[in-house]
Protein backbone atom coordinates (compact mmCIF):
# COMPACT_ATOMS: atom_id res chain seq x y z
CA UNK A 1 0.00 0.00 0.00
CA UNK A 2 2.95 2.55 0.45
CA UNK A 3 3.54 2.18 -3.44
CA UNK A 4 0.38 4.01 -4.14
CA UNK A 5 0.47 7.34 -5.46
CA UNK A 6 -3.04 8.28 -6.74
CA UNK A 7 -6.50 7.69 -6.51
CA UNK A 8 -8.96 7.43 -8.98
CA UNK A 9 -12.64 7.91 -7.61
CA UNK A 10 -15.98 6.60 -9.19
CA UNK A 11 -18.03 9.73 -8.80
CA UNK A 12 -22.20 8.97 -9.90
CA UNK A 13 -22.86 7.57 -6.14
CA UNK A 14 -19.26 7.27 -4.44
CA UNK A 15 -18.37 10.69 -4.80
CA UNK A 16 -21.79 12.79 -5.18
CA UNK A 17 -25.52 12.14 -3.88
CA UNK A 18 -26.75 12.11 -7.84
CA UNK A 19 -30.86 10.97 -7.26
CA UNK A 20 -31.08 13.51 -4.12
CA UNK A 21 -29.23 16.31 -5.53
CA UNK A 22 -31.54 15.75 -9.48
CA UNK A 23 -34.58 15.20 -7.41
CA UNK A 24 -34.25 18.22 -5.53
CA UNK A 25 -32.81 20.50 -8.20
CA UNK A 26 -34.79 20.00 -11.15
CA UNK A 27 -38.46 19.73 -8.57
CA UNK A 28 -37.34 23.59 -7.03
CA UNK A 29 -37.13 24.39 -11.14
CA UNK A 30 -40.27 22.43 -12.44
CA UNK A 31 -41.80 24.17 -9.12
CA UNK A 32 -41.31 27.70 -9.94
CA UNK A 33 -42.40 27.01 -13.11
CA UNK A 34 -45.58 25.17 -12.54
CA UNK A 35 -44.33 22.11 -14.15
CA UNK A 36 -46.23 19.12 -13.23
CA UNK A 37 -43.65 16.21 -13.40
CA UNK A 38 -43.08 13.27 -11.31
CA UNK A 39 -39.11 14.23 -10.85
CA UNK A 40 -38.83 11.15 -8.77
CA UNK A 41 -39.80 9.04 -11.23
CA UNK A 42 -38.67 10.60 -13.91
CA UNK A 43 -35.14 10.62 -12.15
CA UNK A 44 -35.06 7.04 -11.77
CA UNK A 45 -36.18 6.06 -15.01
CA UNK A 46 -33.69 8.25 -16.53
CA UNK A 47 -30.46 6.55 -14.45
CA UNK A 48 -31.90 3.26 -15.26
CA UNK A 49 -31.22 4.09 -19.09
CA UNK A 50 -28.10 5.14 -18.27
CA UNK A 51 -26.11 1.81 -18.71
CA UNK A 52 -28.02 0.61 -21.63
CA UNK A 53 -27.42 3.40 -23.18
CA UNK A 54 -23.19 3.17 -22.47
CA UNK A 55 -23.57 -0.75 -23.28
CA UNK A 56 -24.48 0.35 -26.81
CA UNK A 57 -21.98 2.40 -27.47
CA UNK A 58 -19.60 -0.04 -25.80
CA UNK A 59 -20.87 -3.03 -28.09
CA UNK A 60 -20.07 -0.55 -30.83
CA UNK A 61 -23.64 -0.48 -31.87
CA UNK A 62 -23.00 3.79 -31.39
CA UNK A 63 -20.44 5.40 -32.92
CA UNK A 64 -18.85 7.64 -29.76
CA UNK A 65 -21.13 9.60 -27.62
CA UNK A 66 -20.24 11.64 -24.51
CA UNK A 67 -22.79 11.31 -21.28
CA UNK A 68 -24.15 14.40 -21.96
CA UNK A 69 -25.09 13.27 -25.38
CA UNK A 70 -26.58 10.21 -24.01
CA UNK A 71 -28.12 11.86 -21.65
CA UNK A 72 -30.05 14.21 -23.74
CA UNK A 73 -31.46 11.40 -25.94
CA UNK A 74 -32.90 9.28 -23.01
CA UNK A 75 -34.84 12.60 -21.09
CA UNK A 76 -36.70 12.97 -24.73
CA UNK A 77 -37.52 9.24 -24.93
CA UNK A 78 -38.63 9.26 -21.26
CA UNK A 79 -39.53 12.38 -20.51
CA UNK A 80 -43.73 12.29 -21.65
CA UNK A 81 -43.93 9.00 -19.27
CA UNK A 82 -43.29 11.24 -16.57
CA UNK A 83 -45.22 14.50 -17.33
CA UNK A 84 -42.63 16.25 -18.89
CA UNK A 85 -44.18 18.81 -21.42
CA UNK A 86 -43.15 18.19 -25.27
CA UNK A 87 -43.47 21.82 -25.55
CA UNK A 88 -40.38 22.62 -23.12
CA UNK A 89 -37.84 24.96 -25.03
CA UNK A 90 -34.16 23.25 -26.18
CA UNK A 91 -32.91 25.86 -23.60
CA UNK A 92 -35.15 24.52 -20.48
CA UNK A 93 -34.00 20.93 -22.26
CA UNK A 94 -30.17 21.99 -21.76
CA UNK A 95 -31.31 22.72 -18.14
CA UNK A 96 -32.51 19.47 -17.22
CA UNK A 97 -29.51 17.91 -18.95
CA UNK A 98 -27.08 19.95 -17.13
CA UNK A 99 -28.60 18.82 -14.13
CA UNK A 100 -26.19 15.95 -14.07
CA UNK A 101 -23.42 18.84 -13.82
CA UNK A 102 -24.87 20.46 -10.19
CA UNK A 103 -25.10 17.84 -8.15
CA UNK A 104 -23.85 18.02 -4.56
CA UNK A 105 -20.83 15.65 -2.58
CA UNK A 106 -21.47 13.33 0.21
CA UNK A 107 -21.11 14.90 3.47
CA UNK A 108 -17.54 13.03 3.80
CA UNK A 109 -15.90 13.76 0.42
CA UNK A 110 -14.78 17.03 0.24
CA UNK A 111 -13.29 16.78 3.48
CA UNK A 112 -12.17 13.11 2.77
CA UNK A 113 -10.75 14.22 -0.43
CA UNK A 114 -8.85 17.40 0.74
CA UNK A 115 -7.16 15.47 3.32
CA UNK A 116 -6.48 12.53 0.70
CA UNK A 117 -5.20 15.64 -1.77
CA UNK A 118 -2.41 16.14 0.39
CA UNK A 119 -0.45 12.50 0.25
CA UNK A 120 -2.09 11.48 -3.44
CA UNK A 121 -2.91 12.54 -7.21
CA UNK A 122 -6.71 12.30 -6.55
CA UNK A 123 -8.78 12.33 -10.05
CA UNK A 124 -12.47 11.10 -11.03
CA UNK A 125 -12.36 8.31 -13.44
CA UNK A 126 -16.03 8.85 -14.76
CA UNK A 127 -18.30 7.65 -17.15
CA UNK A 128 -19.00 11.31 -17.05
CA UNK A 129 -17.72 13.54 -19.45
CA UNK A 130 -15.08 16.44 -19.27
CA UNK A 131 -17.44 19.30 -19.21
CA UNK A 132 -19.82 17.43 -16.56
CA UNK A 133 -17.20 16.57 -14.23
CA UNK A 134 -15.26 19.67 -14.72
CA UNK A 135 -18.89 21.52 -14.01
CA UNK A 136 -19.02 19.25 -11.36
CA UNK A 137 -16.13 19.94 -9.35
CA UNK A 138 -16.70 23.79 -9.64
CA UNK A 139 -20.61 23.03 -8.18
CA UNK A 140 -19.75 20.61 -5.75
CA UNK A 141 -16.01 22.03 -4.69
CA UNK A 142 -14.08 18.69 -5.68
CA UNK A 143 -10.42 19.57 -5.27
CA UNK A 144 -9.71 17.19 -7.98
CA UNK A 145 -5.20 17.13 -9.43
CA UNK A 146 -6.92 15.68 -12.74
CA UNK A 147 -9.89 14.83 -14.02
CA UNK A 148 -10.57 11.54 -16.16
CA UNK A 149 -13.52 11.47 -17.93
CA UNK A 150 -14.07 8.30 -19.52
CA UNK A 151 -14.44 10.53 -22.72
CA UNK A 152 -10.77 11.04 -23.16
CA UNK A 153 -10.34 7.37 -23.95
CA UNK A 154 -13.77 7.35 -26.37
CA UNK A 155 -14.43 4.22 -23.45
CA UNK A 156 -17.07 3.51 -21.05
CA UNK A 157 -16.08 1.75 -17.72
CA UNK A 158 -15.63 -1.27 -17.41
CA UNK A 159 -13.71 -0.83 -20.98
CA UNK A 160 -9.78 -1.96 -19.84
CA UNK A 161 -8.65 1.35 -22.21
CA UNK A 162 -10.14 3.67 -19.40
CA UNK A 163 -8.37 2.19 -16.16
CA UNK A 164 -5.16 1.81 -17.92
CA UNK A 165 -5.43 4.96 -19.99
CA UNK A 166 -5.81 6.87 -16.71
CA UNK A 167 -2.79 4.92 -15.59
CA UNK A 168 -0.71 5.65 -18.28
CA UNK A 169 -1.41 9.29 -18.36
CA UNK A 170 -0.10 9.32 -14.43
CA UNK A 171 3.12 7.50 -16.50
CA UNK A 172 2.14 5.20 -13.28
CA UNK A 173 1.92 1.27 -12.92
CA UNK A 174 -1.33 -0.34 -12.27
CA UNK A 175 0.01 -1.10 -8.45
CA UNK A 176 0.71 2.27 -7.79
CA UNK A 177 -2.79 3.58 -8.73
CA UNK A 178 -6.19 2.49 -6.17
CA UNK A 179 -9.57 2.62 -7.73
CA UNK A 180 -11.90 3.76 -4.92
CA UNK A 181 -15.92 3.32 -5.77
CA UNK A 182 -19.17 2.35 -4.00
CA UNK A 183 -19.79 -0.36 -6.64
CA UNK A 184 -17.96 -3.76 -6.54
CA UNK A 185 -18.78 -4.49 -10.61
CA UNK A 186 -16.04 -1.31 -10.88
CA UNK A 187 -13.36 -2.85 -8.57
CA UNK A 188 -13.73 -6.21 -10.25
CA UNK A 189 -12.57 -4.50 -13.77
CA UNK A 190 -9.59 -2.22 -12.08
CA UNK A 191 -8.26 -5.15 -9.43
CA UNK A 192 -8.47 -7.34 -12.91
CA UNK A 193 -6.10 -5.13 -14.37
CA UNK A 194 -3.72 -4.63 -11.29
CA UNK A 195 -5.12 -1.22 -9.76
CA UNK A 196 -5.24 -1.56 -5.83
CA UNK A 197 -9.18 -1.12 -4.76
CA UNK A 198 -11.09 0.38 -2.23
CA UNK A 199 -14.41 -0.25 -1.30
CA UNK A 200 -17.19 1.86 1.10
CA UNK A 201 -20.89 1.73 0.62
CA UNK A 202 -23.30 4.18 -0.29
CA UNK A 203 -26.53 2.92 1.30
CA UNK A 204 -29.36 5.24 -0.28
CA UNK A 205 -27.65 5.89 -3.82
CA UNK A 206 -30.72 4.72 -5.67
CA UNK A 207 -32.84 5.66 -2.38
CA UNK A 208 -35.92 3.13 -1.74
CA UNK A 209 -34.42 1.18 -5.22
CA UNK A 210 -31.13 -0.07 -3.94
CA UNK A 211 -30.68 -3.66 -4.49
CA UNK A 212 -26.85 -4.01 -4.75
CA UNK A 213 -23.67 -2.32 -3.36
CA UNK A 214 -24.55 -2.89 0.40
CA UNK A 215 -21.46 -4.39 1.15
CA UNK A 216 -17.93 -4.99 -0.40
CA UNK A 217 -18.54 -8.68 -2.15
CA UNK A 218 -14.77 -9.43 -2.64
CA UNK A 219 -11.28 -8.80 -0.59
CA UNK A 220 -10.55 -4.95 -1.59
CA UNK A 221 -7.69 -3.57 -0.66
CA UNK A 222 -9.38 -1.69 1.65
CA UNK A 223 -13.28 -1.40 2.63
CA UNK A 224 -13.73 1.94 4.42
CA UNK A 225 -16.90 3.24 5.73
CA UNK A 226 -16.85 6.63 3.59
CA UNK A 227 -14.04 9.00 2.12
CA UNK A 228 -12.86 10.14 5.20
CA UNK A 229 -12.49 6.97 6.65
CA UNK A 230 -10.96 5.90 3.22
CA UNK A 231 -8.34 8.79 4.26
CA UNK A 232 -7.73 7.65 7.84
CA UNK A 233 -7.13 3.70 7.10
CA UNK A 234 -4.19 5.28 4.38
CA UNK A 235 -3.52 6.73 7.48
CA UNK A 236 -2.98 10.80 5.79
CA UNK B 1 -15.41 39.47 -22.68
CA UNK B 2 -18.23 38.81 -20.57
CA UNK B 3 -19.02 35.48 -22.68
CA UNK B 4 -15.66 34.02 -20.93
CA UNK B 5 -16.19 30.79 -19.29
CA UNK B 6 -12.76 29.16 -19.67
CA UNK B 7 -8.99 30.35 -19.73
CA UNK B 8 -6.23 28.06 -20.74
CA UNK B 9 -2.82 28.68 -19.94
CA UNK B 10 0.47 28.01 -21.21
CA UNK B 11 2.43 26.96 -18.67
CA UNK B 12 6.48 26.68 -18.96
CA UNK B 13 6.99 30.63 -18.79
CA UNK B 14 3.73 31.72 -19.06
CA UNK B 15 2.96 30.00 -15.36
CA UNK B 16 6.50 28.75 -14.03
CA UNK B 17 9.83 29.62 -14.18
CA UNK B 18 11.11 26.87 -15.66
CA UNK B 19 14.68 27.96 -16.25
CA UNK B 20 15.72 29.61 -12.78
CA UNK B 21 14.04 26.27 -11.36
CA UNK B 22 15.82 23.66 -13.33
CA UNK B 23 18.87 25.37 -12.74
CA UNK B 24 18.59 25.95 -9.07
CA UNK B 25 17.10 22.41 -8.62
CA UNK B 26 19.83 20.39 -11.36
CA UNK B 27 22.63 22.59 -9.71
CA UNK B 28 22.22 21.81 -5.72
CA UNK B 29 21.48 18.18 -6.42
CA UNK B 30 24.44 18.38 -8.51
CA UNK B 31 26.33 20.08 -6.01
CA UNK B 32 25.75 17.44 -3.44
CA UNK B 33 26.81 14.39 -5.91
CA UNK B 34 29.80 15.97 -6.77
CA UNK B 35 28.96 16.36 -10.42
CA UNK B 36 30.93 19.09 -12.43
CA UNK B 37 28.29 19.71 -14.83
CA UNK B 38 27.33 23.35 -16.96
CA UNK B 39 24.05 23.39 -15.83
CA UNK B 40 22.78 27.02 -17.46
CA UNK B 41 24.28 25.88 -20.20
CA UNK B 42 22.69 22.57 -20.16
CA UNK B 43 19.02 23.86 -19.39
CA UNK B 44 19.58 26.60 -22.22
CA UNK B 45 20.66 23.78 -24.69
CA UNK B 46 18.01 21.20 -23.30
CA UNK B 47 15.07 24.10 -23.94
CA UNK B 48 16.84 24.52 -27.74
CA UNK B 49 16.40 21.04 -28.34
CA UNK B 50 12.40 21.55 -26.65
CA UNK B 51 11.12 23.17 -30.38
CA UNK B 52 12.54 20.89 -32.74
CA UNK B 53 12.00 18.03 -31.22
CA UNK B 54 8.36 18.48 -31.18
CA UNK B 55 8.24 19.84 -34.79
CA UNK B 56 9.83 16.19 -35.83
CA UNK B 57 6.80 15.20 -34.14
CA UNK B 58 4.13 17.63 -35.54
CA UNK B 59 5.49 16.99 -39.20
CA UNK B 60 4.84 12.97 -38.96
CA UNK B 61 8.90 12.61 -38.51
CA UNK B 62 8.12 11.16 -35.52
CA UNK B 63 5.13 9.17 -34.10
CA UNK B 64 3.09 10.56 -31.25
CA UNK B 65 6.20 10.76 -28.70
CA UNK B 66 5.03 12.91 -25.25
CA UNK B 67 7.20 15.90 -23.87
CA UNK B 68 8.68 13.47 -20.80
CA UNK B 69 10.26 11.23 -23.51
CA UNK B 70 11.34 14.33 -26.13
CA UNK B 71 13.23 15.75 -22.91
CA UNK B 72 14.53 12.37 -22.09
CA UNK B 73 15.92 11.61 -25.64
CA UNK B 74 17.30 15.26 -25.82
CA UNK B 75 19.28 14.83 -22.66
CA UNK B 76 20.93 12.28 -23.76
CA UNK B 77 22.10 13.94 -26.67
CA UNK B 78 23.26 16.98 -25.23
CA UNK B 79 24.43 15.92 -21.42
CA UNK B 80 28.20 14.97 -22.62
CA UNK B 81 28.89 18.44 -24.23
CA UNK B 82 27.86 19.98 -20.75
CA UNK B 83 29.57 17.27 -18.53
CA UNK B 84 26.87 14.82 -17.49
CA UNK B 85 28.94 11.98 -16.92
CA UNK B 86 27.89 8.52 -19.05
CA UNK B 87 27.96 6.31 -16.26
CA UNK B 88 24.79 8.13 -14.74
CA UNK B 89 22.01 5.80 -13.48
CA UNK B 90 18.76 5.17 -15.30
CA UNK B 91 17.32 6.70 -11.49
CA UNK B 92 20.01 10.02 -11.61
CA UNK B 93 18.47 10.84 -15.31
CA UNK B 94 15.05 10.17 -14.53
CA UNK B 95 15.58 12.26 -11.63
CA UNK B 96 17.15 14.71 -14.39
CA UNK B 97 14.24 14.50 -16.64
CA UNK B 98 11.96 14.59 -14.00
CA UNK B 99 13.29 18.15 -13.22
CA UNK B 100 10.58 19.49 -15.75
CA UNK B 101 8.13 18.10 -13.26
CA UNK B 102 9.12 20.37 -9.81
CA UNK B 103 9.24 23.73 -11.35
CA UNK B 104 8.05 26.36 -9.29
CA UNK B 105 5.75 29.43 -10.21
CA UNK B 106 6.52 33.14 -11.28
CA UNK B 107 5.11 34.87 -7.81
CA UNK B 108 2.13 36.18 -9.36
CA UNK B 109 0.73 32.77 -10.65
CA UNK B 110 -0.65 30.99 -7.48
CA UNK B 111 -2.68 34.52 -6.24
CA UNK B 112 -3.59 35.32 -9.62
CA UNK B 113 -4.97 32.09 -10.51
CA UNK B 114 -7.00 31.34 -7.36
CA UNK B 115 -8.53 34.83 -7.73
CA UNK B 116 -9.62 33.41 -11.40
CA UNK B 117 -10.71 30.10 -10.75
CA UNK B 118 -14.00 31.67 -8.32
CA UNK B 119 -15.25 33.23 -11.78
CA UNK B 120 -13.94 30.72 -14.58
CA UNK B 121 -12.67 27.59 -15.38
CA UNK B 122 -8.62 27.50 -15.31
CA UNK B 123 -6.81 24.76 -16.59
CA UNK B 124 -3.22 24.55 -18.74
CA UNK B 125 -2.74 23.92 -21.74
CA UNK B 126 0.47 23.17 -22.53
CA UNK B 127 2.68 20.90 -24.39
CA UNK B 128 3.82 19.20 -20.93
CA UNK B 129 2.34 15.61 -20.87
CA UNK B 130 -0.09 15.18 -18.07
CA UNK B 131 1.74 13.54 -15.78
CA UNK B 132 4.40 16.36 -16.05
CA UNK B 133 1.32 18.99 -15.57
CA UNK B 134 -0.03 17.30 -12.85
CA UNK B 135 3.18 16.53 -10.54
CA UNK B 136 3.86 20.25 -11.71
CA UNK B 137 1.03 21.41 -10.02
CA UNK B 138 1.48 19.31 -6.87
CA UNK B 139 4.61 20.75 -6.96
CA UNK B 140 3.47 24.45 -7.60
CA UNK B 141 -0.01 24.68 -5.41
CA UNK B 142 -1.43 25.62 -9.33
CA UNK B 143 -4.88 25.13 -8.46
CA UNK B 144 -6.33 24.12 -11.53
CA UNK B 145 -9.74 22.62 -12.36
CA UNK B 146 -8.39 20.39 -15.56
CA UNK B 147 -5.57 20.03 -17.00
CA UNK B 148 -5.45 19.68 -20.68
CA UNK B 149 -2.03 18.58 -21.76
CA UNK B 150 -1.86 18.60 -25.68
CA UNK B 151 -1.10 14.52 -25.09
CA UNK B 152 -4.65 14.35 -24.77
CA UNK B 153 -5.09 15.19 -28.66
CA UNK B 154 -1.93 13.34 -29.73
CA UNK B 155 -0.91 16.97 -31.22
CA UNK B 156 1.78 19.66 -29.52
CA UNK B 157 1.18 23.24 -29.91
CA UNK B 158 0.64 25.03 -31.90
CA UNK B 159 -1.72 22.19 -33.69
CA UNK B 160 -5.05 23.78 -34.01
CA UNK B 161 -6.60 20.06 -32.85
CA UNK B 162 -5.19 21.42 -29.55
CA UNK B 163 -7.04 24.87 -28.80
CA UNK B 164 -10.06 22.83 -30.64
CA UNK B 165 -10.06 20.40 -28.52
CA UNK B 166 -9.80 22.09 -24.98
CA UNK B 167 -12.44 24.10 -26.38
CA UNK B 168 -14.54 21.15 -27.70
CA UNK B 169 -14.01 18.89 -24.21
CA UNK B 170 -15.35 21.71 -22.10
CA UNK B 171 -18.69 22.05 -24.20
CA UNK B 172 -17.74 25.84 -25.05
CA UNK B 173 -17.74 27.57 -28.08
CA UNK B 174 -14.09 28.85 -28.94
CA UNK B 175 -15.23 32.91 -28.62
CA UNK B 176 -16.23 31.58 -24.54
CA UNK B 177 -12.00 30.37 -23.60
CA UNK B 178 -9.32 32.37 -22.97
CA UNK B 179 -5.98 31.54 -23.91
CA UNK B 180 -3.29 33.09 -22.08
CA UNK B 181 0.57 33.02 -22.79
CA UNK B 182 3.41 34.98 -22.66
CA UNK B 183 4.43 34.05 -26.24
CA UNK B 184 2.49 35.84 -29.13
CA UNK B 185 2.87 32.99 -31.04
CA UNK B 186 0.72 30.88 -29.10
CA UNK B 187 -2.04 33.66 -29.04
CA UNK B 188 -1.68 34.16 -33.01
CA UNK B 189 -3.20 30.36 -33.34
CA UNK B 190 -5.50 30.65 -30.54
CA UNK B 191 -6.85 33.95 -32.00
CA UNK B 192 -7.16 32.45 -35.51
CA UNK B 193 -9.86 29.86 -34.45
CA UNK B 194 -12.09 32.14 -32.21
CA UNK B 195 -10.33 32.18 -28.94
CA UNK B 196 -10.39 35.09 -26.93
CA UNK B 197 -6.52 36.11 -26.05
CA UNK B 198 -4.80 37.61 -23.04
CA UNK B 199 -0.76 38.43 -22.79
CA UNK B 200 1.51 39.21 -20.01
CA UNK B 201 5.41 39.39 -20.48
CA UNK B 202 7.82 37.10 -19.04
CA UNK B 203 11.03 39.10 -19.79
CA UNK B 204 13.20 37.09 -17.61
CA UNK B 205 11.81 33.61 -18.84
CA UNK B 206 15.39 32.75 -21.03
CA UNK B 207 17.26 34.90 -18.80
CA UNK B 208 20.20 36.58 -20.80
CA UNK B 209 18.79 34.70 -23.66
CA UNK B 210 15.95 36.28 -24.45
CA UNK B 211 15.44 37.64 -27.78
CA UNK B 212 11.28 37.77 -28.12
CA UNK B 213 8.27 38.51 -26.50
CA UNK B 214 8.89 41.31 -24.76
CA UNK B 215 6.10 42.81 -25.31
CA UNK B 216 2.66 41.95 -27.03
CA UNK B 217 3.13 42.07 -30.82
CA UNK B 218 -0.78 42.63 -31.91
CA UNK B 219 -4.20 43.97 -30.29
CA UNK B 220 -4.98 40.98 -27.60
CA UNK B 221 -8.10 41.47 -25.98
CA UNK B 222 -6.34 41.44 -22.95
CA UNK B 223 -2.74 42.95 -22.58
CA UNK B 224 -1.86 43.02 -18.98
CA UNK B 225 1.43 43.00 -16.46
CA UNK B 226 1.17 38.98 -15.22
CA UNK B 227 -1.77 36.99 -13.70
CA UNK B 228 -2.61 39.07 -11.21
CA UNK B 229 -3.24 42.13 -13.54
CA UNK B 230 -5.23 39.44 -15.06
CA UNK B 231 -7.68 38.92 -12.91
CA UNK B 232 -7.69 42.62 -12.26
CA UNK B 233 -8.60 43.65 -15.51
CA UNK B 234 -11.00 40.90 -15.86
CA UNK B 235 -12.46 42.48 -13.08
CA UNK B 236 -12.54 39.58 -10.27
Amino acid sequence: MHDIKAILFDTFGTVVDWRGSLIGDLGAWGAARGLVVDWSGLVDAWRGAYIPSMQRVRRGELPWTNLDELQSRSLAELGPRFGLPASLSAEDRDYIVRGWHRVNPWPDAVPGLARLKRHFIIAPLSNGNVALLVNMAKHAGLPWDMVFATELFRHYKPDPETYLGAVSLLGLAPHEVMMAAAHNFDLQAARALGLRTAFFPRPTEYGPHQTIDFAADSDWDVVAEDIEDLATQLAV
